[in-house]
């Protein structure tokens, strides 16, 4: 089979990649997005993503191992080098750049793995770097889900994926308000334990064994006030420092493996 | 008093304090560094540094809070909008830049704060983020010290004292090679809890209520084979996801609020 090749960075196509590499909102338009290296990509397979197209740069990734893709109805396009260099986001990387079909992330297309499941909200986490932390802590302790609550940015920036390792693809992952989150939760008879300092318990003193959702908010300004009314139980992580705060991610680390050593790491 | 001015960004002394916030080597030889912003800054002298000098922007901090200042026997320096924005590394700030002195961060000047000390030794950590989130985390659990061995780094890297939040001035802080750091936990008989994957034993199963020393090493490599050997134990936290990894200093966390939960957070 003739493969397709691009070899001007001018070309109408490369133009698009851009934009879906740099703009949300292109994303969210064409419900797709970039992946970048063999190891993200594999992770997206395993996740279920369907990639549309497999942009190969010849010098760095075989057209052999290309071909063996467009069997699977995969459109294989060779690409040049300058092509190549507008489309990679990272400095070191494999030669391949897919394009990919975007999930919905709703709340009732999570499946949870467990009948008493464990899951972490976090409501408007900002930084990449954090959001991908959060999402390897959730695939390090196999959590029922994630759900981004009141997400402020989607989650196929290059960025996330990047900081995320590839979990962003693997992990049981929902998006919604902050309201619908609590909704869902209450349907679903989780308790929720609401990462506020007011009014808390420290948080190795609580029973996470039962349907057990663990929300954190962001460290500028911590959860907002539908959380406040909604959880079972605030709890905190004792602090005795000189700075009142932790990283998000470290902080939702610790809570989540709390809860993991209670329930035996099953 | 009179205080000294300086317009110019070519001023010579403007450009050797470029050279202390760029140069970790000019660092070094001045045995100074650069602290910009009041909190970090307020931080510094919490923990006992020593300011040589304070250079203010007067748009942005006042006059007479300088003078204050130099009541202390603290150089103070008018600086132009200029000059400030040639030596400030932060977009938002307030108007200051002091001139500090470097501490030695020996093993020996390290001061427990209890007879029966928890610490974190972190191998050749990379990241300015990721040590900014050791540090708060050991901030947070008070730990009685931090142990940077084979750093990469010095620790006065303006970013690593943006991502500490200035916990890096009221840490317990050392740094040494990896070997220095193993004969001064065993001399003053620490179990040393290395994490380890291979012929662990899972984190949460292991007693950290006597003198304990956590330590973590590197994402990519883990830690060097000297550790293994002086380790009392391997832990390792269990993983049971698609990536076999975790961020650093979430695992680092994990770990020491563990120890903390164990010892009742005393």
């Amino acid at each position: 089979m003739a493969i397709k090749s691009i070899s001007s960075p001018q070309n109408p196509l490369v133009k698009r990649l851009v934009l879906l590499k740099e703009k949300s909102r292109e994303r969210k338009k064409t419900n797709s997005f970039l992946i970048e290296g063999k190891r993200e990509l594999s992770l997206a397979i395993k996740g279920g993503y369907t990639i549309d197209t497999l942009l190969y740069y010849p010098d760095l990734f075989s057209e052999s191992e290309a071909q063996a893709m467009s069997r699977y109805g995969i459109a294989i396009i060779e690409i040049s080098k300058e092509v190549f260099q507008k489309l990679a986001h990272r400095d070191t990387t494999e030669g391949i750049i897919a394009v990919v079909q975007s999930k919905s992330h709703d709340l009732e297309g999570l499946n949870f793995r467990s009948k008493n499941p464990l899951i972490l909200v976090a409501e408007a986490p900002e930084k990449p770097g954090n959001i991908g932390a959060l999402l390897r802590t959730a695939d390090a302790a196999r959590v029922d889900a994630v759900i981004i609550a009141n997400p402020k940015s989607d989650v196929y920036n290059p960025n996330i994926i990047r900081s995320s390792v590839g979990c962003v693809f693997t992990t049981e992952l929902a998006m919604a308000s902050s309201e619908d989150a609590i909704a869902f939760l209450k349907k679903y008879n989780f308790n929720i334990f609401a990462a506020i300092l007011q009014e808390s318990e420290a948080y190795h003193t609580q029973d996470y064994t039962l349907p057990t959702a663990i929300v954190v908010g962001t460290e500028a300004t911590g959860l907002t006030q539908v959380w406040r009314e909604a959880a079972t139980k605030n709890i905190s992580i004792p602090m005795q420092g000189v700075i009142d705060s932790m990283n998000v991610s470290v902080a939702a680390g610790i809570l989540i493996f709390e809860a993991k050593r209670q329930r035996h790491f099953k």
